[in-house]
């Protein structure tokens, strides 16, 4: 029924548990399966590349989970590696092509493919860290990366230094509980419990909410947040920032930090650094900066200077799963003062940081991480830049913001479209908003809005997202896939006018 | 130079950014550089899983960070799947090889190797989740895999709730979130300070170090942390629990939670979970168990019994990424009680969370997770589950405690070799103590043992790791590794001798 020589294998039931177990870790069994998974992946990246697939498999959850859980009850006469085709054959053809060029959503790439082959390798042989030891060449990649981009920013190799973490909410947590400690200075042992007036965390308005959260784990209260004032293009405004320290000094509230962006989420707006550490270190707080998006303006000649002054600040994230393209997660959290690098937790464990072996501590991530066992995240970076240099992030870095400008030009010529912002980078946030409904309420416009948009996604030709604008419904597309060109984004408007024309006929 | 028909591709200077671009997201590039990929594998693979490699591939760290970050200067003339080829095997030869069953380090497996292809079509395809509709598929596996684990706990599929985050550190500070604002009901809004006492949590004295991290992390200060003690097998004595909630609350502190392991790190001691709910239900007061590691009894019929009363925990925390052997981080946490799930974060974000698509909360994981993007980090446990069943996750569990107790056989038989505990599971603490060491001091015996493993580690013959036991050195091994059996055990204690006997020659 099998045969060794075709590399498939079955599992008809065999007699013990040490065969069974040698069966799932055949190496024929991994090759076999491995060279499956390669030609489906080609073949699939063929279609969606070409648009040939729909962008979002949309069904419903109930469905899709019952699916999902029906796969768990095997049936072991099958031969294995077909049973895996099969699984993987259902994982792509239910899944989110992110490398269609329609897609063009949230703040998540179609990444840089092999990327993934070089995270697989990781995944395969399960390479982590936490200490050295456990992980020297995941580690030692790690180290090398976070000194490559900490100089990207502007800083010299002895002074600074980084981690790679679980996605960039995890990231501004650990900023952020490093710079409570520090402000405060015995949080860590004591607790945020303390006489007087409670902690406070001075926020951009438009701040993510992974940052509101973080007060509230921290055990600041997400009632002492300080919501910072922006100007008329959405960044914060270094004047209200100075009034609201003033007052807050004079109250006698400890500040654990200023949260400023680059570049907030939901029109892409870049804070002026520069002015905003000016008024951070006359007070003397602590600034952190949310570069999760636009870090990656660094490695771009034309757009760096969108982030100047970065390299002032005390503490900032970028993530590389967002404009470096490579998969989810890595994400970057630097401080800028070294010293600074084991505020974050004061403890170790006496079994994991080996007094043996001296000098480690700089290289046992776990010391600075809240993961203790940490994946090899940076495996997928670290491969993309050894094959095709910084050159291939600047490029992506450069189409994209182009394109955003290019994108925002088109809906301002047209007039069935209305235009909130002159995007900064490849976030763009508009309405459609055709002659027939402009005497409708902004209300109605933006339940619309909703309404369009859910049904171009179910409908698999476009992703794009939504968001407010002044509290109501608004569209928004980032452009994250360097595959996507000027002709996708008229086709989407395209698109948008054909669902726009059936929702406001229902609707009337 | 280089051909279309032989799949391989050259960056010979591409001339825009376009083409640099096309090229680096070619699916042929994909393929050819998959197929080499896989071929690599296979042959690491052989060569590894018959202890025909180095187990650990020491180097030190300034070094390996100089080799890490030299690839990053790309030559540009060289073909692109031959430069993949080249960076894999560099990645190969340089790692840590946890598939050589002389692997019986850390609590971290040689995962089911498959497992990290389900994981790679996540990667390079960028599958990710926060809200349903990025990532459908992803979400439901998710899905489908907490309600399969929440069952084997033993709850009703309509009554708990789970999620999965990145490790089990991330997890603990999930859960005790959730437990600190249950317990203190406005810390997420007003923060943890509060008149009178200071909010504490009593945990298990050998609990991982990540749990007083989050005391730390969560703003209740880790000298607030009260440590339980423990009986003489090391497990949370209720007796001792029950007297120190009786003497907190006398005084008025409020109590967070009560911390318990299954099985705590340093000897694997699984609490008496029945015994501590029994106290933590008379107190009322919040019960998390760190069953990060010993989860997985649950699928043993064989070792079920270690967990008795799992089901009656407010909340817990299991790995996959342990005893399921499924490559980092996949880790579960749960709560019996789901109207508990959305306590963790009390917030949105509009631009995520959708009114007009109602009914979404329970597969939008960002609403319970601290990632708000989270990868898809499920595929590799749900494709082993898919393939081989349930069986192999008990087979796995039981080949591996019952080798924990073989080795602690062979120790205790050996004259020359000191043993503290009948294991419970597969974690073992001894010393090599022949009798020209019996003399000794501990301290010194202890600074031989550590002494040994360094070398032995550094020689690549086997990975073993490092404790201490009453204050004092001592070896450990946790057996995580499907394919090694008692021969290696027999080969690792002579391998001990032989750099004993070199060791303690030296220090006379």
């Amino acid at each position: 029924m099998t045969s060794k020589d075709d590399s498939s294998m079955s599992s008809n039931d065999p007699t013990s548990p040490q065969q069974r177990i040698a069966e799932a870790f055949d190496p024929q069994l991994l090759e076999s399966a491995g060279h499956r998974l390669v030609d489906l992946l080609g073949e699939h990246f063929r279609l969606v590349e070409s648009s040939s697939k729909r962008v979002l498999n949309w069904t419903d959850p109930p469905t899709n989970v019952e699916t999902a859980a029906s796969f768990l009850r095997p049936d072991f006469r099958s031969n294995l590696t077909e049973r895996f085709a099969e699984l993987v054959q259902e994982m792509l053809s239910r899944g989110h092509n992110l490398h269609d060029p329609r897609y063009i959503g949230h703040q998540v790439p179609a990444p840089v493919p092999i990327a993934g082959l070089f995270d697989a390798v990781g995944a395969v042989t399960n390479q982590v860290m936490a200490i050295y030891e456990m992980g020297p060449w995941a580690s030692s990649i790690e180290h090398a990366m976070v000194c490559e981009l900490g100089q990207q920013v502007g800083w010299n190799e002895d002074q600074f230094s980084g981690l790679i973490t679980h996605g960039g909410s995890l990231a501004n947590l650990t900023a952020l509980t490093t710079a409570r400690n520090v402000s405060l200075g015995d949080a860590w042992e004591v607790g945020v419990a303390r006489n007087g007036p409670p902690p406070v965390m001075l926020v951009h308005a438009d701040a993510h909410y992974g940052v509101a959260r973080s007060a509230g784990i921290l055990g600041i209260g997400t009632n002492n947040i300080v919501s910072v004032g922006l100007d008329e293009r959405r960044r914060m405004d270094p004047n209200q920032l100075d009034e609201n320290l003033c007052d807050l000094r004079q109250k006698g509230h400890p500040i654990v930090a200023v949260v400023a962006c680059a570049c907030a989420t939901p029109i892409g707006a870049f804070d002026p650094l520069n002015d905003i550490s000016d008024v951070c270190q006359r007070h003397e707080v602590w600034l952190h900066v949310d570069a999760a998006h636009g870090g990656s303006a660094c490695l771009s000649k034309r757009y760096k200077h969108l982030v100047d002054g970065l390299e002032r600040v005390d503490s900032l994230i970028w993530d590389a799963h967002k404009m470096m393209f490579v998969p989810a997660l890595c994400a970057f959290v630097f401080y800028r003062n070294k010293e600074h690098r084991f505020e974050t937790f004061r403890q170790n464990a006496p079994y994991l940081f080996d007094p043996s072996a001296p000098g480690m501590s700089d290289y046992d991530s776990g010391l600075r991480t809240v993961e203790c066992t940490k994946r090899a995240a940076a495996f997928g970076l670290w491969g993309v830049w050894s094959m095709f240099g910084k050159q291939l992030f600047e490029d992506m870095v450069d189409i994209t913001f182009d394109l955003g400008r290019l994108f925002y030009e088109k809906l301002a010529a047209a007039s069935d479209f209305e235009t909130f912002h002159e995007p900064e980078c490849n976030i763009v946030m508009f309405r459609y908003r055709p002659t027939e409904i402009r005497a409708l309420s902004t209300d109605q416009i933006g339940a619309i809005q909703l309404e369009i948009r859910r049904r171009l996604i179910q409908s698999g030709q476009f992703y794009i997202v939504q968001n407010k604008f002044d509290g109501y419904g608004a569209l928004r597309v980032t452009i994250i896939n360097p595959l996507t060109d000027a002709s996708h984004l008229e086709e989407l408007m395209d698109a948008i006018r054909e669902i726009g024309k059936i929702v406001i006929d229902e609707a009337k």
